[in-house]
């Protein structure tokens, strides 16, 4: 058996073990019951270390070494490429800190949902030390593997490929542009009030407006599901992907264009090559593309006016029985209501044109913080000058609204906050190409018909998994690589009109 | 380490992998779209694979030969017991044979769908044909292993300790007793007709009533939840125990027993000892002890009269709003449509009084296949035979109603079918001495209380899990091992009235 053979059948192997994994993740999340959690956790713990260890099985360093001379296809050369990658990821870090580093985030993560609600920065800030220092020395240890600096050997584990000198002129970019622009969509906004939908929406007619939804986006219901869990995300795998949402019974508002995004997410993996399932070329290319597709169908696609035109009268169906001509529940109201811009304090409540400042102020103080720059009882100070300077929002004194409302950093996630605003930009200019390649799509979309831009995204994102890089999914796809044009002439067009 | 601290340790470690096992088996039967079925299937056979190979590591042999010699208590002796067990039952078969048997009932399972719908025997006979020639090569590596005779060695892996020997004369006994018994039933319930309770009955009704009286049976919502699945089970772990149930619109009273019987099972799990869920001695003790726990419920606390007083006047108000005196709608109906005795085809469908004829005639032909006595040409005869015999219902040609009914054979489960009798006597003898010892079981019943009878279980059946052999828990809870006695004298009472 060829040594090529032997890394495809071994993990094919782990990707069964990941297949139960991610079945009983989302189980975890969206069915157990709370008594079954303790058990769960060891039955889960257990489950991760023998993946583990199978990544880590030192056969894999040889069999690679002699695949390299092995007649190997371009695919199978990729396949070989993400494999590595994979192994590499699996052993460069000491079992020790794997440990220490489980330890502590987890216990981290628990105190914080306590420390977040008793704006207790002073019970957060040594637990955060810890976790801190513990992931100094990850991104030591991983850019000893790669070559790497420290930041960007954290952020490759997301984002492959990606760095701080590719990434910095970007956020610069758009920090000069969004705070100036922000004044003027609020100007206008202003100018525009929005009037209510009501407030009471019984759940069981939101998730029949999110199922057929879910169906004209193109959702594939033989190969996943729909359900709830307290943080929507969608979990399984390719062949049977699992999404959530939450609903709230005042406001169906959130809760949809929460299903959107889920099922663009959703989407990806079900588009994603069925050859390759198996094996780590065939899996999603990076969160950032990941975060591509679900703010593509949401951001790009279903805030537009055009998707708006062909949901109003769906929704109106569904909540008001027929339809109407409320002016509440008229498409312009409805489309004031789903591009309403705020300065906010919450980073997961923000509109899309504040969003990436909130990324942004996160973005430069972890990345002084891996590299040690800053330190964990700066990051009060850091967040509060940051929001004045870019949200116009102090937060001295509010942790809660402050630098304790994400879980990222307690649950040990440092690299992954920029992965959010790739998401955003790409999606942009992946849209933008798609309707310039396909002329038709607004009109589709404005008929409910998402056929033509599915057939896009699976052609020209879905259906290459990793076998591209980043940049050459994105050359390929849009003629050109990552830039904030499209998304600045997109935030441009939909909130000033041009 | 202590060689019994590995043995605990690699088994806690086995457990986990277990876990995952049951909570993506009852997933894929309870949740699962349909098109995540092909690739579940790869990755449960892979975990399988896992679990089997930490079953039966070598280093399992000698760690048990080493803790021979250590200072270990009773329970930690049952413990190493058990250990032995699973490891035996791991070993002792060629992964050849498991690989054959595999291929063969898989396909034989699948035919069988077809064929019995077609009432094709032809077709089936030679795959079955194939399925028993490997079930005779598995019964002697068995036999050669455990030192029993070949059909005991299919026993023992579903009911440890039991054997021909021992069910023949029990068996007997009813095969004496019951068809001049079901004469005499029948005659009785010929004079007392039974009056329809409608037959629309909204599925969320259903499962509301289910609920309701999972809680008053005392299931542990905590610890579990009822799901729907084409066909009803009990799945999970004892923290998380799933069970299932299937609803028919225009008849509420069949789902409402199936609840109640997987609540049984449930709770059996639910009150596996604590300390011991982790490890072999801490599991149900076999599956006839199992089918105890569901048929106690079911046949002998929920098919009384004072469970129907309880329970008559909850069924009222979910399903008519109030309480009523329509005479459908009285206890003694009730009580009518839920004891109602009919010599049928298809053991599923049968009532208490009949089933274990089916089983009998089951464990007849099974048996004498194992050991080669017949051959699979003979089934068609001696099932037609043998229904005339105790059912008086000939199948000749009939091979869907009789031969070809039940997925058992075609799943090479051979060995299994005694267990749902041991299961029905067993529930006799048990709720006899529960009463006996506890006089206010039957007014607790009657109360909807069922605390008295669930802390009397507890204690004598399910804290034991398998600490106790079979006859040793029979003996520490009834006084005397398994007979006839008690289930006689229980249908005696129910249908005759003493």
């Amino acid at each position: 058996m060829s040594a090529y053979r032997k890394l495809f059948d071994h993990f094919e192997h782990v990707s069964h073990l990941e297949h139960v994994q991610a079945i009983s993740s989302w189980d975890e999340a969206s069915m157990m019951p709370v008594g079954g959690g303790a058990v769960r956790g060891e039955a889960m713990a257990t489950l991760g270390v023998v993946i583990h260890g199978l990544k880590s099985d030192p056969r894999i360093g040889d069999w690679l070494a002699n695949a390299e001379d092995e007649a190997l296809d371009g695919e199978q050369r990729a396949n070989i490429r993400e494999i590595a990658r994979e192994y590499g990821n699996a052993t460069c870090l000491s079992a020790d800190l794997v440990k220490h580093l489980k330890l502590a985030s987890s216990r981290c993560e628990q105190a914080w949902r306590v420390m977040r609600r008793d704006n207790n920065w002073q019970g957060m800030a040594p637990l955060l030390t810890e976790v801190v220092g513990l992931v100094r020395e990850e991104a030591v240890m991983r850019s000893e593997c790669n070559g790497l600096s420290r930041y960007n050997a954290m952020l490759d584990t997301y984002e492959p490929g990606m760095t701080t000198e590719r990434l910095d002129p970007l956020f610069a970019d758009l920090k000069d542009f969004l705070p100036g622009f922000v004044d003027q969509v609020l100007e206008v906004q202003q100018r525009e009030p929005v009037l209510s939908v009501g407030e009471d929406f019984s759940i069981e007619k939101q998730r029949e407006l999110g199922l057929s939804i879910m169906a004209t986006l193109g959702f594939d219901f033989e190969h996943g599901r729909l359900d709830i869990s307290h943080h929507p995300f969608c979990g399984g795998v390719p062949d049977d992907t699992r999404i959530t949402t939450r609903y709230f019974d005042d406001n169906f508002v959130q809760s949809l264009m929460g299903v959107i995004h889920e099922t663009g997410h959703a989407m990806y993996e079900q588009g994603l090559p069925k050859a390759w399932r198996t094996q780590p070329v065939g899996r999603a290319l990076s969160a950032g593309t990941h975060e591509s597709q679900s703010l593509l169908m949401e951001m790009q696609a279903c805030r537009s006016i055009e998707f708006l035109h062909f949901m109003t009268p769906v929704a109106q169906r569904v909540f008001l029985g027929s339809e109407s001509n409320n002016p509440a529940w008229s498409v312009d109201n409805l489309h004031r209501i789903y591009t309403r811009v705020e300065r906010g304090f919450i980073r997961v409540d923000a509109d899309e044109v504040t969003y990436p400042l909130h990324v942004i102020l996160r973005y430069e103080i972890e990345r002084d913080l891996v590299d040690a720059r800053i330190e964990v009882s700066d990051i009060p100070d850091a967040w509060n000058q940051k929001m004045q300077q870019l949200l116009a929002r102090g937060t001295e004194g509010n942790f809660a609204n402050g630098c304790l409302q994400d879980v990222h950093w307690p649950a040990a996630l440092f690299g992954y906050f920029p992965t959010y605003s790739i998401g955003a930009m790409t999606a942009a200019q992946l849209f933008t190409a798609a309707v310039d390649q396909v002329r038709e799509i607004p009109e589709a979309i404005r008929n409910g018909n998402f056929s033509p831009l599915l057939g896009w995204l699976r052609d020209n994102v879905h259906s290459k998994g990793k076998l591209l890089g980043y940049d050459e999914l994105m050359i390929g796809a849009t003629g050109e690589v990552l830039n904030t044009d499209y998304f600045k002439a997109h935030l441009r067009r939909r909130y000033l009109g041009g």
